[in-house]
């Protein structure tokens, strides 16, 4: 079938494999039925064939690192990160945060888990006619606060209104630069059978946040996001002599997508415990009640490291001493390679294969 | 009256003087009527009045360059610009370009009018449910030849996914790290009584041509965008010692805006002569029929230099010497201080006063 789009010269058969530039071939038959859905942006399993399959083809290169949070790259003699999220969470404002807090934190956890102290970060409005002023202010002033707390300059910005209805309300891009001030590589290819792996705290606040507010969910506790920045908690066990081996934060896809992604990066097989994983009461009895997996939840605040054995009992010790860290904990370990799976004792006794979801539990989760 | 939204802790009375954040004082006194207008995002005075009343003194700090382009820092020695844009140009494909070659120039457009080298780009996609993706996939071919015909890297990404009528089709984000390997500062508090003001060629070709999609005009020849990445023809400058003291693209607001900018930014008195603004005459008869303005009118392949005026004819040179600069031209100078005023002999051999618009002629020209 010819597809001819205005303004192309090239008219492209997308029945027959098509190219997409010099000598790279993209794998995926797309038709012209083929159309972008609401999964494809939920960290689950259709964006990471979306991102596999079509953007890496088309960009590949060596420093696109598709299964990490951002590129490391040396300037000058400086081993610098960069990484980029867009935000386009709804509602705008919940418990515990808002899109500009989000925006900020988001990008400054992306830093941290390549092991970079962010220094600054540029930040994109697409605003929507008749957005009102007021709530901008509020937004700029949460992004404001968040920059302070997490020691990040907001050094450049941008723009954009669209008319009314072709946006909704305000989406914000922050892009961050951070510094590598340590010689450590910390990437999915350092994981090692025997490594352990742990999270920072209980899983799941933002997700319930994020839901609860957009039902219009009651519940006896007003649960609010986790969202937080972790480059401080990073640079305190690299400071400790901690050989981090991966970092990976527990957003879009929550634990789950994290440990899959893991297990299929690195041919491994990685076994967690459910009763090791730390959930808050009301955020299990709001995942009850609505059917939530607590391990697809997303995430603003969280994170998991695999470091080595011997290493675990410290680097638990120093996740737990951070503030709001103290349900911190060990919750399984890299097994054999091989397998690309990653299986969980449950609370039962029998053990289950976890896998992501083919999108989010909820969309525009952030 | 009192503003409270959900999930913020502070209330706010905006009719009072309203603090955002510590010791900074918003001069602009919001009321819940007040709501972004498509002019905020169209780089007229609208625009120039929410960054300067608004996101300066939320964000204001010594590295965030409201005047310039991209921000330039130090890192390990090295000097580096950092610049963002969104880009939601409507329509998405253009006689010339389309949203994501665009999407790439004008990114290494900022950081080559910052003086940098572009190094390295991020790309933030936000898409509608049901965009096809045989378009996505048109525009992601289209990225990838922009980046290599500017010899920059796309490094990391992201994709969100909002629901149908919460977007249009696609947004893109590019962010850009250069790196400058000079000493000069590009920057308008150089200008000087007497230096040059010259432009690299005809004017006006971006605009006509997305109007003209837009619209479904046909014009006798097909005008297409000028659409072009120009850190080689700045390089190109430097290489030549030429003592840069400012460059700006000529790109939302046109000619018009970036003069008034800088008359302002200086407060210096420019004067340009009409008879030596280069405009070709098929976009001229289209600004005739239109009633448009080609100073007003949005290029992307086209910049102003101030130089001294012992540099101006080798200026001239070079930029005449690169493909597509044939038509450059010395257009004006810098006039003595104190009248932040733009003034234009006329075709009439009159003189009038340029302004810029409240907002775009059109909207999402970028």
């Amino acid at each position: 079938m010819k597809l001819s789009l205005p303004g192309k010269g090239a008219v492209k058969d997308s029945d027959s494999g098509k190219r997409l530039g010099d000598g790279l071939v993209c794998p995926t038959p797309f038709t012209a039925a083929d159309r972008i859905l609401l999964a494809h942006g939920g960290g689950g399993r259709l964006m990471h064939q979306l991102i596999e399959q079509f953007f890496l083809p088309a960009f590949g290169n060596e420093l696109l690192a598709p299964r990490h949070d951002g590129a490391v790259f040396e300037i000058g003699g400086a081993r610098l990160a960069m990484t980029t999220d867009s935000y386009v969470v709804q509602p705008l404002f919940f418990p515990g945060g808002d899109i500009g807090s989000l925006a900020v934190n988001g990008t400054v956890n992306d830093l941290a888990m390549c092991g970079a102290r962010p220094l600054y970060l540029s930040a994109g409005f697409i605003l929507e006619e008749g957005f009102p002023l007021a709530q901008l202010e509020s937004i700029v002033a949460s992004m404001r606060a968040a920059a302070a707390q997490a020691g990040v300059l907001l050094v450049t910005g941008d723009t954009k209104v669209v008319d009314r209805g072709k946006a909704d309300g305000v989406f914000i891009n922050t892009t961050g630069i951070g510094l590598l001030e340590h010689s450590l590589v910390i990437a999915p290819r350092r994981l090692q059978p025997g490594d352990q792996i742990l999270i920072n705290g209980d899983l799941g606040r933002h997700g319930i946040a994020i839901m609860a507010t957009r039902e219009g969910l009651n519940f006896e506790t007003i649960i609010e996001s986790d969202c937080a920045p972790l480059h401080r908690i990073v640079a305190a066990l690299i400071d400790a002599g901690i050989d981090l081996h991966c970092l990976r934060d527990l957003t879009r896809g929550g634990l789950a997508s994290a440990l899959v992604e893991l297990a299929e990066a690195t041919s491994s097989r990685l076994a967690i415990a459910e009763t090791a994983i730390p959930v808050r009461e009301d955020v299990r009895g709001a995942c009850e009640i609505l059917g939530l997996d607590p391990l697809h939840l997303a995430n603003e605040g969280r994170f998991l490291a695999v470091v080595p054995a011997a290493q675990a009992a410290r680097t638990l010790e120093i996740l737990r001493s951070e503030p709001g860290g103290e349900t911190a904990a060990l919750i399984g370990e890299v097994g054999a390679p091989g397998s690309s799976r990653v299986v969980m004792k449950t609370i039962l006794g029998t053990t289950r294969i976890v896998d992501m979801l083919s999108g989010e539990q909820l969309p525009r989760i952030c």
